[in-house]
């Protein structure tokens, strides 16, 4: 299990803007849920928003909207078969925490909880709806992350469609070609 | 120079959803513009939705929200010093084409160039400005999609900030783990 610690919200586009599948923790009535997510963006450093599109055909759709919340977690490959099988199920029929063997560990600021085996943890809050009835555009605010320490540059998941993931794990620092300001 | 081909716009997130930085060209009164880009997202396969943050510092947000339209490019890790330059650089001081030694190329259906040198061009108009005054977030339609035959998984680079990408290009097939309709 990666020992994850308080992690700055406004370095969250560390790990979110390389575009990794994560995994969603919700928690509404009692109930416990998972899903997977491909489609997100970060939108502002400070405050940290994420910019995410949560379909109404997924059962989370309803219980992130009606708590208001949810944990945005960063998987590593070693979970792709969790993944791919929290993808392949419905939270209306199954606890996907006791089907997948994950561990739901209380968060600090939500109620939904968050997944103990992945490497980062954002505790979510939703920021704006204004663009869920349009499009499903959830904006939420990460009020905390929890980050494991190491490694630094862990290998993510990077979904292509049609049961194909890219991996991301090589590194290429460049930081001294950078103006100063661009980073 | 890849030689690029038709591609359906409802498969564009072949490209896009493992989170690539991408290059946005624009066009407006005359100039030719490029910006680097690490926050968009898929938002929608019909119509080819994109959400994309474009801070209103950028040359390009003013030339963009005047045509109406942009074309989105996806460099590979061969492109990685032009990627970098391209974002220390402003439009308003520089024709980022001739300084970088990219070709600029008739687009189908706007009037923002492709960029030839690119593994594949998005040609995109507006789609919704809701969002922009309130967080620079432009939603475009992808109108017509421009991508290179091979490879058909290139190696793009993925901003983790702090002069830091990852690089994709490892692949894992897991098509038939996937439940039918959810690939």
């Amino acid at each position: 299990m990666p020992r994850k610690e308080d992690f700055p919200v406004e370095r969250v586009r560390q790990y979110l803007e390389p575009g990794p599948i994560v995994l969603v923790s919700s928690r509404w009535g009692g109930r416990n849920n998972i899903m997977t997510m491909g489609w997100h963006m970060v939108m502002e450093f400070m405050p940290s928003l994420l910019g995410c599109l949560i379909s109404g055909g997924n059962h989370s759709h309803e219980m992130i909207r009606k708590s208001g919340e949810c944990v945005i977690n960063l998987p590593t490959t070693k979970l792709t078969d969790e993944v791919i099988a929290i993808g392949n199920s419905s939270g209306a029929e199954i606890d996907k925490f006791e089907e997948f063997g994950l561990t739901a560990q209380t968060a600090a600021k939500v109620d939904a909880p968050l997944i103990s085996e992945c490497h980062a943890s954002f505790e979510c809050r939703i920021h704006d709806d204004a663009l869920v009835d349009k499009y499903n555009l959830f904006i939420f605010e990460v009020v905390k992350a929890h980050v494991a320490k190491s490694p630094k540059h862990p290998e993510t998941l990077h979904y292509t469609g049609d049961g194909v993931f890219m991996v991301s794990g090589k590194i290429i620092h460049r930081r001294s070609q950078f103006r100063p300001g661009m980073l």
